[in-house]
């Protein structure tokens, strides 16, 4: 999406040769256009699809995903990172581990939102390997419903999470695709 | 706001005599097409304002800011409630306590993302005591900002948020005002 891969190259900021950082426009200050933006450019990859609803895990996911449930006009799903003191019925739960933030957490989705007769599309803003949304799949399996695919906004190909998915059968589509950061530069697939 | 009562008359659990669940489509599961009216609505009331930028907090603050902004055109900012280990740069922070989680965090927005001439609408989705919507507008008061004002998707008016942040001289909109619960009956004002 040459949209979003000017905004990478203008905006992003490349802290090391694994690690790109987005906050301006995607993971602390959002652009509302470019949510929508993306959001109607994975309605239009996914259109040949009978999507029930979108999963998404909190927080930099939200936003696109919206934007996406607006147009394919379907419910989204998050994941929430920890057990919040309101909940207390049952819950799809499974541990992801961020090499980002060196931590694990457990995501956690309330069991009514998810039924066998869903087919869900993942969506988050980061794939690099793969555990995020490896747990986002976890979830909707456990609750024998379908994962369409797995929408991402960034994808880093040079690590494992991509081939990961694919390997495990799940259609992946992203948006942007890194080749590398050399030089503080982006290089794009 | 007419619809969103409706739906928090037809989705919301009432769990005790100050506590509403709204789960389904706010608080975990989302209704985008909600949260476009929701946001359009928070638009049309602070339209007299020269608004440019929207600061929201994670995680439930996130989808109706974005469709505020998308409808007002401006960049929504959400605090986070911990440092990353990504960022590295100043930071505005302050404490928030959750009566509802019983605990509190440091709330941060990056320096570069607020400045001198801005003039900020907070949005959150519930106001109850106000921690949440003060620690926000210290962070706007940090960066010598303005806080145009502060719109909030559930206002529980018999708890003192709403009275505390009128008698600080804020601005606030909230869309639907809760007067009591009783009898897991939601009462409006």
């Amino acid at each position: 999406m040459d949209l979003l891969k000017k905004r990478i190259q203008s905006d992003g900021q490349v802290l090391n040769d694994s690690l790109l950082k987005v906050d301006s426009f995607l993971n602390q200050q959002i652009d509302p256009q470019l949510m929508l933006k993306m959001g109607e450019e994975f309605a239009k990859r996914f259109s040949g699809e009978s999507i029930t609803k979108i999963l998404t895990i909190e927080s930099s996911g939200i936003a696109v995903s919206v934007m996406a449930g607006l147009i394919l006009n379907v419910p989204v799903i998050f994941a929430r990172k920890k057990k919040s003191v309101v909940s207390n019925e049952a819950l799809y739960c499974t541990t992801v581990y961020s090499f980002t933030k060196r931590e694990s957490n457990n995501i956690i989705v309330s069991k009514k939102f998810l039924q066998e007769d869903d087919h869900v599309l993942i969506i988050d803003d980061f794939l690099a390997n793969g555990e995020a949304a490896t747990g986002l799949a976890s979830i909707v399996e456990q609750a024998n419903a379908k994962v369409t695919g797995i929408g991402i906004v960034i994808e880093k190909s040079f690590q494992p999470g991509a081939q990961k998915l694919l390997q495990a059968g799940y259609r992946v589509e992203s948006l942007a695709r890194i080749a590398s950061f050399s030089n503080g530069q982006v290089n794009f697939l």
